[in-house]
C-alpha cells in the first residue's frame, strides 16, 4: 500500500496537482469516483454488469482506492492500520453470534 | 493488500454474509460509505473538517477500502495490479505537458 | 408538479421503459444524477464552477427532479405533500431558538 | 413549487442558515440526501425496500427535493422550466425509434 501510495504521490507532483487537493475536494472526488463505479450497475443485475463492463469496473474501483490513498497521504492516515482498526471496530458492532446470518444494522441488532 | 483483504473476508465469513454480498449491492455499500466520508465535509472548510471529524474520517476511508477489496475479491480482481494499470492510463491520459498545473479534465485537455 | 410528472410518465412510456423502472434502480439513478450534479463543483469554488458551468449544473438539477417524480409515482407518493410534511418535521428537529445560526446537526444540537 | 420553494426559504432564514448554503455544500448536501435514500434499499430488493422502509424513502426525496428547491434559489434556476427544457433534450438524445424498449445510454444508440 505505501509503495502504491507513493507511485501516486509522484503521478500527482509530477503534474503539480498538489494545490488542487484539498482534503474537501478530494472526497468529493472519491464520491463521484463511487458513483461512476456504481454506474456500470444502473439498470443491470450484477450478472449483466459483470459481463458487460468488467474491465471498467476494475478502473473504477481503481480510482476509489486512489482518491482513498490521496487524502490519507493529506491527512497523514496510515490506511493500513485505519482498515485494520476499523475492522476491530466492527467486529464489536457486529458480533458473531448477534449478526450471523443477519443483514441487519448494528443499531437494529 | 492481500492480507488485508484475507482479515475482511474471515469478517464476513464467520458472519455467513456472502449470501448478501452481491456485486451490485457491494457498489451500492461502498457509494454510501464514500458519501458517509463526505458528510464530514458538508457546510465545513477542509480545515474544520479535519479539526474536528479526523477520527470519523479515517473510519470512513477505511469502510471504503474495505468494500473495495470485497467487490474486488468477488470479482477477482487484484486491486493493486488494478491500481498500477490506473496510474499508467492516467499518465496517458494526463501527459505531464498538457496537464501540468492544470485541473482541466483530460476530455477538455 | 402534477403535471410536469405526467409529463415524464409520457416520456418513458413512450419509450417503454417502465420495465427498467424499478424502485431500487431509479433510487440508484436518482443518486448518480446528484454525483453528476456535484461534479460541477469538483476542484472549484461555489463562483467558478457557477461561471463556467451554470448550464450544466440546471440540466443535472432536472435530472435529480426528473428522478425524484419518477420514484414517486412508482411508490404512490405525492412528492409536494411529502415536502411540506418534512418540512413540518425539519421544524421540529431544528427549533428555531436552538439552531438559529447554528450548521449542527440536529443530533448534536 | 414555487409556493414550495419560498415554504423552504423561510424555514432557511427564520434558522439564519443562508449564510452556510453555498452553491458548492448544496450541491454536497443533496448528493449526501440521494445517498440515504439509496440506503434504503441497500442489500434489499425493491420489494422489500419498500414494504420496510416507505415511510423513511418519502421523507428522503423531499430532503433531495428540498436541496435542489434551494439550490434552484441560489443560481436564479426556474425549476419547474429547467425540467421542461431537460425533457425537450432528452427526447433529442433518445429519439423513441432508437430507444424503445432499450436500456442503452444515448451514447451507446
Amino acid at each position: 500500500m505505501k509503495h502504491l501510495q507513493q507511485k501516486i504521490i509522484e503521478f500527482r507532483d509530477a503534474r503539480n496537482w498538489k494545490q488542487f487537493h484539498t482534503p474537501k475536494d478530494l472526497a468529493i472526488s472519491l464520491s463521484l469516483e463511487a458513483g461512476e463505479l456504481l454506474e456500470n450497475f444502473q439498470w443491470k443485475s450484477s450478472e449483466e454488469a459483470v459481463k458487460t463492463n468488467l474491465e471498467n469496473i476494475k478502473d473504477e474501483i481503481a480510482d476509489v482506492v486512489i482518491y482513498a490513498l490521496l487524502l490519507s497521504h493529506e491527512l497523514g492516515i496510515d490506511m493500513e492500520k485505519a482498515v485494520v482498526d476499523k475492522i476491530k471496530k466492527n467486529e464489536q458492532k457486529y458480533p458473531i453470534e448477534k449478526s450471523f446470518g443477519s443483514k441487519k444494522k448494528y443499531t437494529e441488532l
